[in-house]
């Protein structure tokens, strides 16, 4: 079968390799909707280390081809969401309530890090009966596609939050993950949402997916706008959603104490992550430092796509590009280089 | 002054009353608008026991008249919305986080409780500085009095249901609060929402505030529709708002293993209310009960008064009937009676 | 293999069964020691329904005699602990955080329930990996098979109590389980742990394993002395060890306004369990009824070891019996008819 | 009245006061016993600004001398303690839990901050009834003392870790509040408790309050070491005691993901504090920060006491000098310079 790999740091392209089998646990997909993230991106230009011929992509829906001996819920057929986190549900991170840490930092991530990714027209699939859930037929698979990490990421960003109803939430960066960090404070109840974005496209969006404010940070300074919006007082929750120093260091800032600073960014540069030690309250101020890695399994799948059912979010709206899976170079391109307003670039197979 | 009393168990009028003074720590505001809830018709009737000539009501808005030595934030002329409940806010159940509990069982309810209620010309605020919010121009006195009671202890029951995003939830019964329990529901980003209701222009209402799909108890089973709409596994939180025995049983048998049983409900009579052995599991099944009363405070209704702000929720759509102050024994008539469809009585002063 | 089962409602016995087989992330264990637990009594007359020759008890350690062909972190030889109850833990339950109701309500409850249990010479264990804990020299299998239910259940009725350092806990009755909610009541920092018990032998040991005061409920009202030994507030948490309707009751009438009911106990009768309704704040207190079954898992087993380890708490205390698996009949009507003062019966292979 | 106070910064002396007067809510407290905290020093040498004639000292206990108006629960005579931070409970942080930081960030420490401290004859108390508990007799005063901030603060350090039981934790410096995060630990049930510290004589201490293991950062690698004792999973949680940069990033380090970085330590010097990157999970390993601000409140005063009354800790082995308050320049000096291998100085009245 044809796969999209990173031959080498900075290299990609396709390869052929064989139909993976499953194991007694496993499930084997066949491919239908992708989506690239930034951290193929990071992949391919070293941000895990080398890797050879490794099949990139993480966000994908298709179709059951194959199941393994063990697996009692799903049959060749099916049409399915993964998740980009397929935690080993028994290991004990899972069982203390951190899936995505199972087995090792991060060790729920294995799609394009600890194993071949879903940009290849098959996919294979650990642990499925825990690891997949059924899209209800109202949901579009350039929908569901979604859950596997947007939505799951960003929502997790405002989870992390804890907002109270009636809260002041501020999402730094509108990428798509911050968008949803958007939709997420939304859908937990916030009563003030603040988005922090200069470019007007994404701006857009944000107010679409739910922002009552837009900061634009090349215009104004934000701490001072999210004092001056707030009351002086800061806000409940920082979502953090582009992993850089400087935006970390912001959030830090504009939390009001006793609020959270929930990270949702991969920071993939520098030695520190640096928190401002006045602002910080000089360790006291009870401002809760959370992060996480986006939750994968079966029930958060089966929840986020009750979401879609629901109709609460649509998040096609991000889809600013379409390719078929044999112009995977150019898709990649566009959403590595940032061109043409790329939002997400959507891959049908 | 004139003020709307209870003269005794099952008789109200007007009498007169000298306005009230504020103590260092206290507020006299000058009421202008007021709802009548159904815990005034509970005490009428006897709910709480005998009472002389205490002024009725506990849901009001208002304009500051007079305040204390010791109030910093609050001067006469300023607009205000005073919760339902006004703890002691350094009372040992409050520094625990239950402030609804300070001093006593319920201790934070003194309206038309343990002292004078607001269905008066002027009413008396303890602790104003902690109790008091003052409320933005572009809310109006009709809609922000609902923060009082109704949003507050609606959305506390979908706060103490736990919900996901994209959980289930079910409110069993749309009368004011289960409507607000629903609107919080929605606000807590459940992905199905189900609204228990006979009454047509509840069950409308409750869709207008986010009910995904209705079970009319009077041509359903209640429990057999709700496994059949949640694929057999029972909701993530059913939420009581009724208070009655047989309801909140059948809360407990649609709650999942795992999930919470959310009671918002004033139980008013019997001496059990009952939980069915084995639909809770045995004892085992991690059903979890929780309880509460309306949260109070300057904190929580600048919080809801939020909600209002950015148009989250319009609760107005709830008041079916207005009268005048000096027509307050119809009004009362009107909702003691559940006479005329009635949903929710708006007096204004 | 010789197996000690329930041959039908009310009789049990020794039957001849096959070793088990693994399948692929399955282990067979040998057994070196058992408890007798109450709940075998339940199962045996009825409680859970007919069962034929099923074999019967659910704690126990012992020594790998087989692993199937996933298993990756035990091989033959290993000594281990066996939760009592053996999670899916890849079902939706699990994934919620409520493993033991992985499944079905309950379901996480395998041995000697829904699969045969572990009095016989070897037992069979589902997902291997996830339910087996490697038990360290420094503690002997007579102390590390408490930690399959007692310690697990004990410790997690404090869990659920929300116990703050220096709150006040009542422990309802001073049975195995009881007395490790006592010690787990200690493990959570309580100021004051009141123990309820009539049986001087059990008070004693309550107050070994860490009882300020006993309350003996044949002598003295348990609501007016626990309302004296707490300045008339009430308790944090009052947790239930018994699963009878009476002592639910006076758990929730000796509970403070914000504080927690934890229950531990299997209701085995009538139709309700039941709240009493003033005390219960008529339905407004904050009294949160928590609930839960037993955790298992590898992580939680490894956690109990450790309290062993570093003796935290020594449970072998608790053994009053000591019999070889080839009188487990004389073992069982010990247990089954609290005999000669019997606490706990261990059995030796 | 005498009071020991910072002249400016870096000079201290006695100066002669009026006794304070209590407003309406307020009380003034004799003192009987002091503790000098290395927060007395900071602010001497210039940590929170210049200050002129401001007197020193958080850490008392005494007899009340006299109440205001609204005081209800206190009377003349009545011996007390008194929290190390006095919150404002109506505040709006206090509403929302976060009572330390009501009015502003660290806003309720007030005593030698933002208002006269305790080492005088007589000290003033804002909101008596929330902030004082009565010492039952059982407890000495220089016990009952160390609650004001040393069991507040160490305790704090414990609870925010969020420690399950049988878990492991690190307690990075074992000086006054490290001991008690020690202690802290060991009352939530840890498993395992890793002191780090090289002084031996503080060593001994952290053993005597339930340290297992000591590791000596000054002999041996704490990464490497405590990833040697957790089977290189690393702590559930680190707790941060002493306020150091280079301290802060082992407590990153040394945690496993999924756990707790729990800060108790003051930073006081440079513009940052670092989180190492990688170890940090590059923003995504669930690594949760969490700090605070020593918790007061008469509640908390209570439940610490009741840890004293039932001897689960005693802290008078910190006690490693004694002065009479005429002799507070020495006094100060042996805790400023740390002389003599000090740990705590008591002052007695």
């Amino acid at each position: 079968m044809k796969a999209f790999v990173m031959r080498e740091i900075g290299r990609v392209g396709f390869v052929d390799k064989p139909v993976p089998k499953p194991g007694p646990n496993d499930a084997v997909v066949r491919t239908t909707r992708a989506l690239i993230c930034t951290s193929d991106s990071h992949t391919v230009h070293g941000g895990i280390g080398p890797r050879q011929d490794l099949t990139l992509g993480h966000e994908a829906v298709g179709v059951v081809a194959d199941v393994g001996s063990e697996v009692r819920d799903f049959r060749p057929g099916d049409r399915v969401l993964v998740g980009a986190i397929t935690p080993d549900w028994g290991q004990r991170a899972a069982q203390a309530g951190y899936a995505s840490q199972s087995g090792a930092p991060l060790g729920g991530w294995k799609f394009s890090n600890t194993k071949d990714g879903v940009f290849a027209e098959y996919f294979h699939v650990n642990d499925a009966d825990a690891n997949m859930a059924k899209i209800p037929d109202e949901v579009a698979d350039e929908a569901a596609v979604y859950c596997a990490d947007m939505l799951s990421t960003g929502f997790m960003g405002a989870e992390n939050g804890n907002i109270p109803i009636g809260g002041t939430v501020a999402v730094l960066a509108q990428g798509p993950v911050g968008l949803m960090c958007t939709a997420g404070a939304r859908l937990r109840g916030a009563g003030l949402v603040i988005g922090v974005e200069s470019v007007p496209a994404r701006q857009e969006l944000a107010r679409t997916y739910g922002a009552d404010e837009i900061v634009d940070f090349s215009k104004e300074d934000v701490v001072e706008r999210t004092m001056e919006l707030t009351g002086g007082e800061g806000v409940d929750a920082a979502i953090e959603a582009l992993g850089a120093d400087l935006t970390f260091q912001t959030a830090v800032k504009i939390t009001k104490p006793g609020g959270t600073v929930s990270n949702t960014g991969y920071f993939g540069e520098g030695e520190f992550v640096q928190i401002p030690r006045v602002d910080w309250g000089v360790g006291m101020a009870d401002k809760t430092i959370a992060s996480g890695l986006c939750p994968g399994g079966r029930l958060r799948m089966e929840q986020l796509l009750r979401v879609l059912a629901f109709e609460r979010v649509d998040p096609t709206l991000m889809t600013s590009h379409t390719f078929p899976f044999d112009q995977m170079e150019q898709a990649f391109e566009v959403s590595d280089k940032k061109l043409d307003d790329v939002v997400k670039v959507l891959v049908t197979f």
